[in-house]
């Protein structure tokens, strides 16, 4: 099943930088993991935002949950998730 | 170049059920002409509401502007546009 | 998998009042059978509105557009849907 | 008498670790004390979100004030109430 | 229980004028006599504007839904409810 | 003339426990000698909220500007205000 | 007292021509001379809205709401009034 | 002087088609005069809306206002300014 | 030229009280230079709020965004700047 | 291609002021650097805000991006961009 995700991150000042890059390091490897095994299916830049607009296809919303909830920046995120369903003028 | 577009549809009931089903029948076909040429490359129903979210692939706002102009339905939908530029950890 | 979902209702003016009690009266009869099914498995007023909040019970997100697509109000609402996660403090 | 009542959670950085999560353990045991009793009659996570959706059952809103006021959680909390009255199309 | 109620009112041009002023007089006399029952204690004009706030004092929401929705006006309002508690700093 | 107001309250964390204990001290005393003296009207809590609706009953805007811009709490308070006025069907 | 007044005008379709312009014209005599009068002390066009703000002095919320919902136009405006003190650095 | 407009056009399904297209007619011709007199320096179209970004360059509020509710299809525009200042990075 | 100017003032906790007095008294003797000069034509406080509306009377934008700028409060606001035209039923 | 940007700057208190300074420094010189290649085709204050509205003119979104998101502020500013297409009645 497929979700739109979008996350718009904001790290306050209070993270030391370096910090911050190691966080941002664990996420990008993580993030990666998720897209090789196709749990994240595609992984967008906003163009002159710190956010992302993503897919996820995940069985569930319980896994899509813990997906999210272990992304290292999750907590300097704001995530919104919207379901997506097949369209019926979708050719494939 | 890539855009996420969300597309809201409210078609006024001063328009007669059988040319709304018209306008639709010519939106469906239109819509799938150009997802076969690549330019639509998605389409997902938002679950619950008259609308959707869509990727296209176009070489210029001019010509995405040209495409969504000329949906049959353009003058019943709300639209917006977010311009997508690739993320330095999207494996692909 | 459950779904929080929030329902208003506005029908224009233009709907004859005998066609509107009649959309009412499929519209709650759609909504029992769904209900007894186990889809539908909340349905609250909201206090003061012509709206509800429910909860619906459906394995996917397609199923889910199916059901509420096919509720006779539905060209007269406007929908919100929420998916929701078990949490990890629930006792059961 | 039931209440939807939405729950966002922001734990400032101000709080050291570990005292946050002597905050949740106690919020945890408080929060399942009013499952138990049926207070707290329903409690789902929002996917993507350290927030929830939850229904309480209590007899007054001076009594919903009193338990919200007491969540452990409550100084970091945003709180929506909505109350919820019976749906005349609901099946039970 | 006491609730703040918020009320907007917006007649459509649909509805003749002569009717309009039957609706009106309907709400003003059911209004009055909420009043003298004590379930509707207090009834302010927004200055300016073609709304009130008001106090109602009921037993439990399914008894305000009732009220408010018996309202002559309620098809043409946009009502929004807020449940109030007891103050700890109130004299009385 | 009488003034809706509503008063949502953030105080900081860098205000120390013992300095807000006192703060809401003297907020209680002084919010108590103007309801006793028939200023403050009516204080009552918004469930689930550090917030509360209330009704002043003053001469002019500034002794109402005065009244608010003295409350001890004032610096760490977002206040909206709504003049009322009589409405035409409240019975006294 | 003195309000600020943001004042918003949408004359339906369903206004004949004609009739749009006696309210006009009724509506501009209404404000002269309640700008005579020295009630509406200031009118001034929001470039490029069919809207104003204006500053009304008057004795009372009651006086202004019958000046207001006395304008020809009161009903096809939005009208916001915001209530304005004395500010300690005004020079007069 | 320089000012950032945005409009957005709505041309409701109460004016004939044959009057729409007049209109937009009209719209054209004047506003290609404006941009050759150097009064509307830009024009551009927001991609998938019928709205449009334009900076206006006229010596006063009051042209502004002018030149804008002359527009054919102002009654049929939401119209918000911006007014616009030499920014000090600005190399010309 | 006119322009309604909002300031929503917030001063943060980081500045030393002794600090916000000084700054608070600059800030007075400027507003009142330019109200004494005519620039500032009227300030008013909002009831209720640490914010006012004022009138101010310049040349040009750069003009009122140079004394905008300059006010000792500057980075503490948040300001809204609204262009006004003459009314065409403004008596004077 | 173009886009309309828009900057809006909050530097935390938490910057010492010398490198707030220093940032600004850069910034400046590297918004005149793209100004100078044509990049950076136009930079204007709003009027009252520590804020930009800018037009960008680049090959694709990715340039766009990488521009924006080196810019010496960007950490400290809120950025939203939109595509800009050809105005079907633009003279030039």
């Amino acid at each position: 099943m497929l979700y739109l995700v979008h996350m718009d991150v904001r790290i306050p000042d209070t993270v030391p930088p370096v910090e911050a890059e190691q966080i941002k390091a664990r996420e990008r490897a993580y993030s990666q993991q998720l897209q090789r095994e196709g749990t994240w299916v595609h992984l967008w830049r906003v163009v002159g935002e710190y956010a992302n607009y993503s897919i996820f296809d995940v069985e569930s919303h319980d896994r899509l949950h813990e997906v999210l909830s272990n992304l290292p920046l999750f907590p300097y995120m704001t995530i919104k998730v919207t379901p997506l369903a097949a369209h019926p003028s979708a050719v494939s």
